[in-house]
């Protein structure tokens, strides 16, 4: 597997920013290399090489996405694409064999999602989504200290934000907010994360209900730059509490990415769990059993720390893990892991619903 | 000042919990002192004194309440009582001449309010309600730092919360949860907070429109137990960006309060702002101009925390804040302080609103 032949070749198909990250992340997995890049200028795709310190006698340069897609030594396509091009070049990727690592938002829509996860399926190739966090060590040690061992008891109340705040200019002209190019604006650029952090802490269950909240924020294209939404999963009386969420994404206040679980024995919070402070490590605070101490003049406990080491960055780890299943299935050992595309679908299920919940005006949606 | 006699001599009537830190508060202020307690059974009023090591010889045990409130020797009186008792004893005491020191919910509604409001003005006593963390010197730190330095930029989203997990037998027979004493249920007990907090940080502008969450749960009495809802100030156009507040309290989950303040410029987070973890100091972390650092593989920032003494509890700082109105009162120095009952009167009136939106089935409410 160290030899550079047994490697996942990845080829990236547009030079967008967020393609830098995950080249290097391709090189720093030790199962993968980056094999090509396609950009519709060739010019562009030979900057990206250049600029990134890539070895051009490595890197093969293309001036086009179909050639990446068609090259037959080409295993696996990674697209940081405006989202509404994604459904015409993932699907043509899986018909050409390539495995499919695809930006999030995945789709503009759960039903062009599912002609994207169909074309891999019917290919028999992997698919997997570009939200990172799920791979930090720090997101499963989570699990296992919060859900596993019930640390927070039941957790009943989840709380997540992911908010940027960009130039003006970019609120009326980047891509992310343009209705013809990424129409899901905030919502599918951050509030993906914040939806797929409540399935998430609810083990992949979908919600009953989905409501925006009324503090929605549209730019002069109509697409959403700032909004809320209540997520609320009414379990049967008999299950006991009921899990409520709220989430709030914005391009309209400064960097921030917080996730907050309270449950009846304790809470947890993380103010970095979309891309921690530093690469090295990442750490978690929880308070467990939190009461005030006599006469209420303090608090029995204060947050505790937890820090999670991070061997590799946690998009090198999603790299690893993705090119783990591809050369399982290119040698017949694995079928595509179903967990991926499941966990996909099911978040672009959560932003179809808060994008119908507010274009009827905030009335409730149900799942 | 420092002499006995010159202190103002405060009265308590009934024997709530929350008595003991209030009464240990009156002692613990340099220009205040406990005069006198009533309880319906002066058996608990002795047990009172007793149980706090009070001096028998220099507080007035009552076994009513009537007593305090016309005792002579009485100028102020804090009321731990259930919210459904407000108007008539704080009416009562105000026409005695005596200042008030209400706990929070003030009253059921801003109509009951107001004639506690209008019985201390026309009596010319001193009203204030027990919001403690508005006197802590980190409130006023944050207020510096953060609004009148901009440190944040334009706050345009705010988020407040406020749980606590009390025993089965609370959610039922508390009267906190009891129809005919606490019917604010948490909306009253712990929402109170998260929406003084709000008001706080938009300097007690009110908001245009308040809209409760479809995440409403409420006991066999009716009674909210947990709720959520959303803020808005709908700035005109010309004024910029708007503010958008989320505030949630709940008896279902962990004790936690946490305040999180976000602006174009950065973000401000407390997870103690009711009751702080210490009575001796208390802390809060900022984040400015938060970026990601080149590939968006970190952040160019870490939160920053500052800590801020307290050199006395803040429940103490609000006795001597109240006491010094009160003897500035009564020494026709000062005339009552309106700042205070405004405040009460906007925080009810955000509480009555989440009501209104909650029993009219999340319909905004427009103030």
């Amino acid at each position: 597997m160290a030899e550079t032949e047994a490697r996942v070749r990845f080829g990236i198909i547009g030079c967008a920013n967020i393609a830098r990250k995950l080249a290097r992340a391709i090189n720093l997995a030790p199962n993968s290399i980056l094999h090509a890049i396609g950009s519709r200028s060739i010019e562009k795709a030979k900057r990206f090489v250049t600029v990134n310190g890539l070895d051009p006698q490595r890197v093969k340069i293309y001036g086009s996405y179909e050639q990446v897609v068609e090259d037959p030594s080409v295993d696996a396509v990674y697209m940081p694409l405006p989202t509404s091009l994604h459904v015409h070049w993932a699907v043509m990727a899986a018909r050409n064999g390539k495995h499919v690592l695809l930006e999030k938002p995945t789709a503009l829509d759960v039903g062009e999602l599912d002609r994207i996860v169909g074309a891999c399926e019917s290919n028999g190739v992997q698919f997997m989504d570009g939200s990172m966090w799920l791979h930090h060590p720090r997101t499963a040690k989570m699990k296992d200290m919060f859900f596993d061992s019930k640390l927070l008891g039941d957790v009943n109340y989840i709380y997540s934000t992911s908010t940027t705040s960009p130039s003006p200019e970019f609120l009326e002209s980047d891509i992310r907010v343009k209705g013809n190019l990424d129409a899901l604006g905030a919502l599918g650029d951050l509030g993906w994360y914040c939806l797929g952090a409540v399935l998430w802490a609810k083990n992949y269950q979908l919600p009953t209900v989905v409501t925006a909240l009324p503090d929605v924020t549209k730019n002069s294209d109509g697409v959403i730059i700032s909004c809320s939404a209540s997520i609320q999963y009414k379990e049967p009386a008999a299950a006991g509490a009921t899990t409520n969420a709220i989430i709030h994404c914005s391009f309209l206040s400064d960097t921030s990415m917080d996730l907050a679980m309270t449950g009846s024995g304790g809470s947890l919070n993380l103010d970095d769990f979309i891309i921690p402070h530093r690469e090295s490590s990442a750490s978690l605070e929880f308070t467990k059993g939190a009461k005030f101490v006599d006469l209420h003049i303090g608090w029995n406990v204060k947050p505790e720390k937890v820090v999670v080491n991070c061997e590799l960055p946690q998009e090198a780890l999603m790299i690893k893990e993705f090119a783990r299943l591809v050369a399982g299935i290119r040698t017949s050992v694995l079928l595509p892991d179903r967990k991926w595309p499941e966990i996909s679908r099911k978040t672009q299920m959560l932003v179809d619903a808060v994008k119908k919940s507010v274009d009827l005006g905030c009335e409730p949606v149900y799942l």
